[in-house]
């Protein structure tokens, strides 16, 4: 469905792609300070995989699939071996996706910024057909819905300034061995980039099987799982039935982050929640089995008990943590509007 | 024809904007070092609008109407007044390109970006109808098409780099009055603005009475102008014909730059270059008149006369210029892939 037009553009046929009556939805994102890691480790391969994620996520979360990509890669100094991994990575993800790598912008800004410094952000173009589901159906979602987790890649996009804040107190390196799995480090298991849910969801949401996607961004659980919700619901999410992976444990154990925070910050292992009927539940959960995702139903919504009462009730939350005596709060930081 | 769906997408109805068949033309782009002399002078207003002409502009090239536009905006430390200047001017402009504002990105990123660094990059989609002519219109370009010359607003936002190491180099402030006009500063005048073409030109475009727009960027004249050209044609550009700002004339003079390499930086007045057939010359020039647009033939297309030879042909580069015993050329800057 596209057509190189030289120059800056790209030409997208709707209908070639098979679109006959097509809506579009656009998602523009960066990578955020995971950038930081990267460039500390000299590992850029990564980066453009994790930043074609966090935007086609976002769009599937409207129903639609990805149809077009464009990325805007920032320098002082362009470093050829650097930028064509970074490409490669975007190719990569575009490809698995079903979307088109249609250009973009590679500028160099010397002054502007530093020759060692760079950035990364991407905006991609999704389609649905009319006759798909609308998703959030926010009419639909009711007390008794199941919440379906599943399961993230590992830290993806969000929450690296406080990463790197415990990496710094802690003086660990991005080349030390993970204390969990020695044939690892934590290069490796901070890199590893946002899963993509594309092809394993969209069957899914086209045939009105999911009535709400969340992708579980910054905020974590607690901020990006009420975005989907109508008002008078609340979400009871049990902690101890999230399987927790490795990586989560040692930043909360090492940064002495209370339980709370943790979920208001990183995905804790849930990269997506899936809001569903309750009597879709098991056709829902062997479909994700048959797509190789793990998932399982982390909660469910109940109504408001009071107008005071917070959208997500957290069962359970140092479930999968350690506690220390006292446990310290963390200031947030990148900001995503 | 957009609606909003909260959250981080948005959703554009095509058939709610008109169209019934469309194919899109999407362009990615950022304002290059041009922001280093608004964060010097604390002008961030005209950013934003910069920016959506840059995008705009490369979509009008291939004949499609602007329908919505996001912007990724970074920052080290946001600051609310800069940020929201520069989302004032984003806004302005997209009302003038008639296109929506749906989104985009807000990251701060501390520890990536300094406190006082930030970046502007923007991505417009663009739509037209399949039976809208299709620009270029490369087969139909010809021996004896006029080259229509539409003045530029200044500088727009290319060739920044250059224009910093001119001003340090001569030790002129932003602050500093215009040598030409003293109600006005360097800064005033270098934050002029890109110019959006939009509305004048794109009825023209639709009714096929242009073969091919070339946006003047970075690369001025020089590079723009052949890559919307056939093979086997030369652009015949007589710099006597073109209206030369001040600001252009005072660069060249300040940094004793080669009138050659000024058409290889700047649009030295030209921001768009239209291939119009000799027949419709009168007709496209009444029309831009109509629309307030200060436009004149600056030259023709003939055949090549050797395969060596340049693919664009200055005569009297030197025309608006002042030239010293021995102008040195400059190194090229702010790369556009």
């Amino acid at each position: 469905g596209t057509e190189d037009i030289g120059g800056f553009g790209a030409l997208v046929d709707l209908k070639k792609a098979g679109f006959s009556d097509p809506q579009l939805v656009l998602g523009m994102d960066g990578v955020g300070t995971k950038i930081e890691i990267a460039s500390k480790a000299g590992k850029f391969d990564k980066l453009g995989y994790d930043l074609v994620g966090m935007c086609v996520n976002d769009v599937l979360c409207y129903g639609a699939a990805p149809l077009a990509f464009l990325d805007y890669y920032v320098t002082g100094k362009l470093k050829a071996t650097a930028a064509s991994s970074v490409v490669i990575g975007v190719a990569e993800a575009c490809a698995e996706a079903g979307c088109a790598l249609v250009g973009g912008e590679t500028a160099e800004m010397p002054g502007v910024y530093g020759p060692e410094q760079w950035d990364l952000a991407g905006c991609c173009i999704g389609a649905k057909e009319r006759h798909w589901a609308n998703i959030p159906d926010v009419a639909s979602i009711a007390p008794g819905d199941v919440l379906i987790g599943i399961a993230s890649n590992g830290l993806h996009s969000n929450g690296f300034s406080l990463v790197r804040a415990v990496l710094s107190s802690s003086g660990t390196e991005l080349t030390d061995k993970l204390p969990w799995n020695e044939t690892s480090t934590f290069a490796d298991e901070l890199l590893k980039p946002t899963k993509l849910y594309v092809k394993s969801l969209l069957p899914l949401l086209k045939d009105s099987k999911l009535k709400a996607i969340s992708h579980i961004t910054g905020g974590g659980l607690i901020e990006n799982v009420p975005r989907v919700l109508p008002d008078g619901l609340t979400a009871e999410i049990d902690c101890a039935s999230i399987e927790t992976p490795e990586i989560f444990k040692w930043i909360q154990k090492t940064g002495n982050i209370a339980p709370s925070e943790m979920y208001r910050t990183f995905n804790c292992g849930i990269g997506i929640v899936a809001v569903v009927s309750e009597d879709l539940e098991a056709y829902v959960l062997h479909h994700l089995e048959q797509n190789h995702l793990a998932a399982g139903v982390i909660g469910k919504l109940t109504k408001k008990q009071n107008i005071g009462s917070t959208t997500v009730n957290l069962l359970n939350p140092e479930a999968n943590f350690t506690l220390a005596e006292v446990a310290k709060p963390v200031p947030m930081a990148n900001v995503a509007i």
